[in-house]
């Protein structure tokens, strides 16, 4: 078998700092990112004419997977989408844990700006994880790409947020601080958290779920509960 | 820079053995081909629940193309969209020669079946030349993928077919028997040559375009002409 090597052009920048919290799918969520293209490829005549385009193709590597092996892929997968109950094929779905993990994203183009040798494209869109690889850019050409007589099997309908999000007064306060450097965040972590990040299978022996959950967004820990089916934001703790 | 090496997980059977004649897009066209799995990846188990889906997108490696060198990408590239004369940057482009040779078709999902011990994916798709080394397959999620408030730059709208395509004598008879094999074949060649094929750029000293062209198609050479803006079919070669 032929084998193919692929250098990235460039990686993103991101609040998720981990898989955990990341929305299943793109496109559910409003939440900036940036993509730095690498000093060999950040010659402004390759990316001219893109900012033409509303929505830009993302091609990614789901990094952090062990290179080389196989160990990691399995036939068939559980999505969340099915309550991580029933399992389809791998081909199947968008799991990140595949033969070859290359990902698939669209997310809207915002702008496109120089900073000294590097191009930043700042982008608005949902699932990429920090220091992702970036394997290619292409423009979305909605009369190829939008296919709107596609019926999907088991993933029909965009799930609606569903949780109301409330914050606690220590969380309120932490999060005004960090609003300083990250003038989005509260509006980041509604967003993630009304889609019920909590994963099907993380039960205690006894099946109930956890109580208490973290996730890592920018530099802190995101502290939340869910108590009668709404989430409780109770802290935000610096980490490092 | 990190290198990330890739397998391919099968290979592409399609009429087209030559860039030449490809719509520059998918689903411009009703062709039909297949992608056979390789056996390593040809578990019934990991395409379970693919056929609820009626489109998948392929990735796959623009093959062809010399690798592990960037000699053949540049900065600009001319999309045949704009008549080959405008230039656009390579990331505002689909075009096959770019960083990372990786390209992206969405196709429609006709059927999966097994022949001994290898899948086959029968699709109804556009662009992918014969032997094109797939490296991944995942399932078209409308919601996500099909983003119908998308505004395209310089490629907004679909082409329509516009050439009227007739038949020699010769050309008819030499139809009828490749029928025997590829029962498709007309229609085939009705689909690519109305889109006209032509590439712009391929004039002669004095500006005149060529007036006979010949596309490889299966394991035939079709000749054809542009006589006052109508394609007329002169023969079909067998080759080898």
């Amino acid at each position: 078998m032929t084998d193919y090597k692929f250098s990235p052009i460039g990686y993103v920048h991101s609040a998720y700092k981990e898989k955990f919290g990341i929305p299943r799918q793109p496109g559910l969520v409003n939440i900036p990112a940036t993509i730095e293209i690498e000093t060999a490829f950040s010659n402004d005549e390759a990316f001219r004419e893109l900012e033409t385009f509303s929505h830009i193709w993302v091609i990614f590597v789901f990094h952090g997977i062990e290179q080389g092996s196989n160990s990691k892929w399995k036939n068939m997968v559980r999505p969340p989408r099915l309550g991580g109950n029933k399992r389809v094929g791998v081909f199947a779905s968008r799991s990140m844990f595949r033969p070859n993990p290359v990902g698939l994203s669209v997310v809207e183009l915002e702008s496109i700006e120089r900073k000294k040798n590097k191009i930043i494209i700042n982008i608005i869109g949902g699932d990429l994880l920090d220091q992702t690889p970036v394997l290619d850019i292409k423009p979305y050409i909605p009369y190829s790409d939008s296919v709107t007589s596609a019926r999907a099997g088991y993933a029909v309908e965009q799930p609606e947020p569903k949780l109301k999000v409330s914050f606690s007064e220590q969380a309120t306060s932490k999060i005004t601080v960090a609003e300083d450097q990250y003038p989005m965040i509260k509006k980041i972590i509604e967003q993630i958290l009304q889609l019920d990040p909590r994963p099907a299978y993380l039960a205690d022996k006894n099946g109930n779920k956890k109580s208490e959950y973290a996730i890592k967004l920018y530099d802190y820990d995101l502290i939340w509960q869910v108590i009668k089916e709404e989430i409780i934001v109770t802290d935000l703790k610096k980490v490092k």
